[in-house]
Order: C-alpha cells, then structure tokens, then sequence
C-alpha cells in the first residue's frame, strides 16, 4: 500500500469504529445526572495522554522536513495525525497523544473525530456542497434559506436576526468594516435613496474621497481582528503580525488592563475602565479620520486574556450610540459556548444588542450577524463577492449547534470552567509567582494566568502530554473543546502543578 | 417529511444515481477518438435545455423571499436546486433546466454532481478534512505535504515549486500583496538577519511608517483583484465595488484596450500596448509611494474580458525585472485550463517566470505559487493565519487535476473552445453589430464579445436556456466548463443567434 492508501484504510478503519459506537442521545428532560451526561459526550477516549516520544519525535521530525520543501513550517506547532486524534486528545505521527487545550486556536468544539459531526458530513447534502460550490450571492442553492434558518441563525445574538456569511474571522471583520463605510456615508449622502454624484464615482475609481470615503475603524490596543489589510489595521497585538505591511491611519484606545485579583482592585480598575472609555469618546470625538464603527472583542484573546467588565461594555455601547458610531462585537475567538454562555457578550446583559457581531473558528463557519435592514448597502452588488462563504461549513456549524443543544454543552462548560477556575485558584495560591493575574472566572474554561516563563511553561507542557497555547507577551491561555469534562481538567490542573515543580 | 428532508432524500436518490453510472475510464493510450473520449465526459446530462416558466418562476420567488427576510438577496441572479444539476446544466426549483456557461462565475470545472469528484468528497480523508480542520500553519495533518504535492503542487506553474494556500482569490491577493511588501523591506533592510529597529517595531503598532512600510502595489485600470481592503485597492473594474470603502493611495496604469479584430489592428495595438508599458515603468519610477509588485490578469476578466499580447507580459515582466519590483500575475480567474493552457500565462512563453501567481475559483483551493525562498518572511508567523486555506478545498483540487489529466481536458478546452470561436466568429460576420470585438481566439473558451444591449442580451439568453455572464459594461462573457463540449457550442451558438434575431 502506498502512505496515502494506508492512512485512508487506517482512517476508514477508525471512521467506521466511531461511526459505529454513537454518542447516547441524552436529553434535557432525562434524570440523568450531569456525570451522565457528562460520561456520553465521547466515547473512545484515552484515559489520558501517552508521550512516547521527545515532540517532534523522529517521524515528525522527517514528515516535517518533506513538508518545509513545500510549505513553510516554521510557524508549525506540532504535525498531528488526525486520523488518531479523538475527542479532546490530539495525537502526532510518533504515537504521542496529548490532551489538547488549545483546540486548533480555539477551532475545534467539539472534540476531534466527534461521530455526530462525521454524520453530518458524510450525508449527501454535504457532498452536494462540497462538489456543487455555489456563488452564494448569484446562485444560493434553494434549501439555503433553510439551512441559515436552521442553523447560523438559529443561535443568532439577541436582536439579530440577519447574516453576511464570509469564509473566516478575518473576511467577516472586514466585511462588517465595508457595512460600517456604506453605512455612514449613506447618512451622510441623506439615506438610501440619494445617487451617488459623478464626483464620487470618478474619485472611488483614483482611490480618493469623496468616493473612496475619509473614514476609519477604532479599535483597542492589544485587540487582534485579522491580518487582511483592513483588520490588520484595526490589530494591535504584536509588532510580528504588522511589519512591513502598510496601514491605514486609523485611531486606537488602550484596552482596560484590569489588576488581578478583580475583587482587590475594584476602584482601581472602575478607574481604568473609565479612563479607556474617555479615551475612545475622544477619539471619536476628534481622530482626524472620523470612526465610522468601533470594534471590540468581548475577551482580547491574541492580545493577552484581557477582560473587562460587563459594564464597561455596556458603557461602550452606549458611548457609541450617544456618538452614531456603529458598534461591532468580535466574537471569533469568544463565541460559541467556550466562555459559557453561546456568545460572550450576552454576559453584559445590553439592552441595546451590538450593530452587529461577527464570528467563525469553533463556528467554522464565518460571518456577521446584524439587525439593521440600512445595514444591507442600497444597492446589490456592493457587498459581494464569489464565494460569500461556504455551505460546508454552514452545514457543519448547524451540526455543531444541534450537539450542543443536545448535550447542554454551554451550561456544561460553564460548570466546568467554574470547576476549573477553583483548582488553578488552588494553584495560584500555593505558586503565585507562577499563576499570576488569573482571569476568566464565571467565564467557562475561557481561563488564562500569566507566567514569567512562558513559553518554556508550553515546552514543558507538552512533554508532559499537554497541549496548550499562549496569548500575548506572557498569558498561557486555555482553550478546551465544549466537551471537557471534569476529569480532563484533573489531568491539566495536575500536569500545571508538574510544571511549575519540575525542571 | 419536512422540506429538509425531502430535500436529503431527493438529494439522496440523485447522488446515488450519479455513483452507480460511473464515468467509464478513459486512457491516453487508447484508440479512442476524441469523440469517443468526449462523450464520457459526463453521463447523465439531458440533450438540451428545458424552459418551464419564466425564470424566476412561482416556487422561486416564494423561496427567494424567504431567503430575503434573513440574507441580502439582491444580487441574486438564479436560485438553483443543485440536486438536480448535472454537468453543464444548471436546474432551478421550477423544473427550468439551462445550459450553463456561467458556471458559479468561472468556479466549477468539471460540471455539478461529477461522479469522480463525488467519490472524493466521500472519502474518510474527505470527512476528516471537514470535521478535524486544522490550523494548517500551527498543526498541519502528518500527509499535508503529500496532499500537496500530489495535488496543488502537481499542477505548480514552471519554476513555482512552492506554494501558501489560502481561502479564496482575495485573500490570496492580499498574502502575496504581503510577500511583497515584506520582500521589499527586507532587500532595504539589507537582508533577512537584519533585526527590526526599535523605531519600526513602536511605529507597526502605530500603523506609522517606517513600521508600516509606505509601499504600494501597482495595478491595472479595469483589472479586479478582489473586494478586502488591500485588494479593492488594486481592483479598478466598476464604482460599485469600490464606493465608500476606504482605499490606500496605490498607483493604475492604463490597461491596453485593442482593437478587433486584431489582425487589422496590429500597428495601432502594438502603439497601444507600448504606451501602457511607458506608463507602467514611469509610475514605477515616479510614483510617491513606490510599487513593491506589480498585479495583472492574464485577460482581465471581470473588468470586460481585455486580452493583451504575449509579447506585453513579456516585457512588463521584464520591466518589474529591470525596477527590481514583484511581478504577481493573478489567475484566479484564468487558470486551471478554461484558456486551452492549464494557466494562461503559459501562453506568454516566459522565460522568467512570474515571482508569484495566485489562483482560486475554478481550483477550489486557494493561495500563491512562488520559488524564491526570500518570499517566505525572514520570522515565523509574519504569514500566518488560523486556518491558512482548508484541506477539503486541497483534497477537491487534487481529484479535479487528475479528472483534468485522466480525460485531457486541457487539451480538449482548447480544441472545443476553437470550434467555439469559429461558429461565433461566423455569426459576428452575420450581426457584425450584436457580437463586437470578439476576443479570445486561441484561448480555449475564453472567449467574449460586445452587445449594445447586453444585460438585455443575458435576460433573453435565460429564457432560451442559458445561462451567461457579463462583464464590464458591454461584454458578454463565456466561462463554460472543461467538459463543455461541440454539441453544448452548437446549442450555444444556436441560442446566440436567436437572442439577436428575436424580440
């Protein structure tokens, strides 16, 4: 057998084994105890990591050598098999398994290899999409409206009922930038109905205003939207991510960077909120290029694991309506279920939902959700594109929205993370200088601390057969699937410990 | 049954149908003639269209109106019911049936419900790619390098032995824009073991030069590249791609607009095509934000189907060469063999090949082929991105490139698009008024032409059964697939001639 016929037979082999032992339908009017649940949401795991190897060991060391002839390999983290992965344990080509607590940067909801899901794609609908791909805005397939229907807009935000699909977080964001620019010109022209002059449509053609308009997105210090040209310029995680790119003149706010413990420091940080939200007013107040939106995340997560408080959202919200600055919440990395509730935000309790919210990683479909029907540009073709996103990932995220309602995940993982949060409180307590400004408590297994030696802290990790991923200059973040359990989070909490006590 | 799963079932029946007729295989080495080998190509098709109702009809209006509550639906052009498209026929809810020579603008290569590219979508390596996506440039699968290489990069243009992949055409633009623009600054830096300054890294996060390096990319007027920030600023095809949406201050040189036909026009074109070369080299040297590349279509595509000489993309090579700027050439709507060449830029016979050619649409796949090792960034994660392309588009590339080779379909597109061409050229000497500036001769059946009326011309093309695109302000521009065949162009050619002699 060649290497390709043999991994194809290998990975049909584990297919059809996990295909063949279904997930138990649980549902929410059983008496099954949350342990229950919590035992059928996957079967076939390991009962913990196995290293058997240095990582990379030999076969990843040469498969990874074959791979850089072709494709650059120096951002690679670890070559995974996934054909041997299964649920929350990923495993590479030398017979390492880890658990993985990084999730493909906080991609993957639902385990690797989850039966439900390898249904869903293995039905003809999904064949249709993948051979049959559609442009969407020319050519929707007629159950398209069914499939939003059932499923992107079935866990649509509050108040939002409408979706600009896209192919990932990066495209939805700047997609969500373009219905920001059309929208505020528009007001400015006098509303949907105004021609635009000869003027305009000469200058949009050179690049220059007024047709191209003189207009900006603000965003926060340390927030991460993309790497596309637009959302590059609104990111201000790291220097790597920027260099040598040109950007666009665009304002910024520093983010909140609230002290830890939040209960020891509740003025301070009251103060700081309130500082970062004069900051935005007067920026939008006075930016040279006027904002047209702001644009935030709910936790900065390339940033670092910054929070801050439901409040401070709401007042941010309110600034913007006050301002008649639209307000765009980034949830691609928060969103579905992780921080336990289906989206971040809805742990500010506003009154008045965002203009509109943009999504894609754990969704694996992408987008952004909206309300406003003046948000839909006055004339076709404006916001557009070929593809406009991707009937397979929009079958697949209402797949991954029927398992989580189906086993509770979100309530799940907020208990988990509770469950969590209280064992590495344990061990910032007896290693503070090792768990320091721990944050994310109430918000799931969305948890990060920071550590003075980072990166060897995630080297260390792996050798002991745990995957996870940093943030920021020194955050060690978590990012677990949906469907960690209690006893994955023994397994962490014990390899942190190891970690920090062992050379 | 709900409508969902009538739907499935349908679908269903359908796709089993399409599996049990596999298409009989054919081999280079038989006696078969290229008639023979022709009408394998798909089974299954019906013998013409069929027009049931006015287009939309009565269930595509009510469907369309269901979508509209919850999706912008006013670039609509045709709902379509994939599960009853079958290679060059495109059906609709109603029961019509059209030829389709649109193809999901240019997207599909080898018709819809193509059994060989069915079997691939139903592979155990297929639902692992959908369910198990990886962040490819953290955690590529231990076969990615085998996938492309076995794949993708079977296909690489001459001297392009490395490839980024990426999304769609757009962000595939905007990942060479950033090769270039990091390539550039590396050569002014002195090389790529010079360390950023302070001054750069402070100033990147400022969007502020020297950090965010003040270059630009030089494109084409009537050239499109694509709709996100960097791209839109390189595109110049229509206002309404382009209005309200902030651009950077990036140089356009005249695109050689001929004369057809061209044998009459050779002076005259020759004069034309030098004077855009002047321009392109005088902005090089005197724009004030200096070009890092250059971008161009083979044939500018969405912008009205221009064509230019080989003999012009030779020396605008050469002149990128000479000012030591990239040369990028976009083919993200040419390639993969709708020219009679599998990328179109062969047909310039380069002897230095491009510094980089990105691709999309009709691959699936996504990226940027190039060689120089310099256009790898000097520092892990400058080119990075979550997901940074997706295997189920790699795994689908691969089976359309070896359907391609199995049935020679190169080959074959330019051999049809040649008995294309005659027959239309036949009918411009009939209505030399209703089909202008014929183009595309020798270039497969990328073939367009000029209507006085065109989007007339499309609407009465409906109703006889086909369905066309345009571009441009006049042109009328034919994409059929690679196993569009002479008896699709005699249907074609037949509907042409009644658009134009009947009301």
């Amino acid at each position: 057998m060649t290497p390709a016929l043999r991994v194809a037979a290998l990975s049909r082999r584990c297919l059809a084994q996990a295909v063949a032992r279904p997930v138990r339908a649980a549902s929410y009017s059983t008496a099954a105890s949350a342990t229950q649940l919590a035992r059928a949401f996957f079967q076939g795991e390991p009962d913990g990591p196995t290293i058997k190897t240095a990582i990379p060991g030999p076969e990843s060391k040469k498969l990874t050598q074959e791979l850089d002839e072709v494709f650059d390999t120096r951002s690679l983290n670890m070559l995974t098999d996934y054909t041997k992965s299964v649920g929350n344990y990923i495993a590479d080509p030398d017979g390492n398994v880890l658990l993985d607590v990084y999730a493909q940067i906080a991609s993957i909801a639902l385990g690797y290899n989850n039966p439900s899901l390898i249904k869903a794609a293995s039905t003809p609908a999904m064949v249709s999409a993948i051979v049959n791909r559609p442009a969407l805005g020319n050519f929707p397939s007629h159950d398209w409206a069914d499939l939003l229907k059932s499923g992107i807009l079935k866990v649509a935000p509050k108040g939002l009922n409408n979706v600009f699909t896209a192919m990932a977080g990066s495209d939805a964001n700047e997609t969500a930038f373009k219905a920001a620019f059309m929208y505020r010109r528009q007001l400015e022209r006098g509303g949907p109905h105004v021609e635009f002059t000869q003027e305009e449509l000469d200058s949009s053609m050179n690049n220059q205003a007024p047709g191209a308009s003189n207009l900006s997105i603000l965003s926060f210090k340390t927030g991460f939207h993309g790497r596309l040209f637009g959302t590059l310029s609104t990111t201000r995680s790291k220097p790597i991510h920027k260099l040598d790119i040109p950007a666009f003149d665009w304002p910024q706010a520093t983010f909140p960077l609230l002290k830890y413990p939040l209960e020891e420091h509740a003025a301070e940080n009251a103060a700081i909120e309130q500082a970062a939200l004069d900051e935005v007013e007067h920026l939008i107040k006075t930016w040279h290029i006027p904002p047209a939106a702001v644009i935030v995340e709910p936790i900065q997560s390339e940033g670092g694991d910054n929070h801050a408080s439901p409040d401070f959202f709401r007042k941010l919200r309110a600034l913007t309506r006050k301002h008649n600055v639209l307000f765009i919440v980034d949830e691609v990395q928060t969103g579905v279920g992780a921080t336990g509730k289906f989206w971040a935000h809805e742990h500010w309790d506003l009154q008045d939902p965002p203009d509109m919210m943009t999504f894609s990683k754990k969704a694996q479909a992408a987008g952004f959700y909206y309300a406003d029907p003046a948000l839909r540009p006055n004339k076709p073709y404006r916001q557009f594109n070929t593809w406009m996103g991707d009937p397979v990932r929009a079958i697949l995220f209402k797949a991954i929205i029927e398992e989580i309602q189906r086993l509770d995940l979100v309530n799940h993982t907020a208990k988990v993370g509770d469950y969590l949060y209280g064992k590495i409180e344990g061990l910032a307590r007896k290693y503070p200088d090792q768990f320091k400004n721990l944050r994310g408590k109430g918000q799931g297994t969305f948890i990060a601390f920071d550590n003075p030696d980072r990166d060897n802290f995630l080297v260390k990790a792996k050798k002991l057969g745990i995957n996870i991923g940093g943030s920021g200059a020194s955050a060690v973040r978590l990012r677990p699937m949906l469907i960690f359990q209690e006893k994955h989070a023994d397994i962490l909490v014990d390899a942190l410990e190891k970690i920090v006590t062992t050379r």
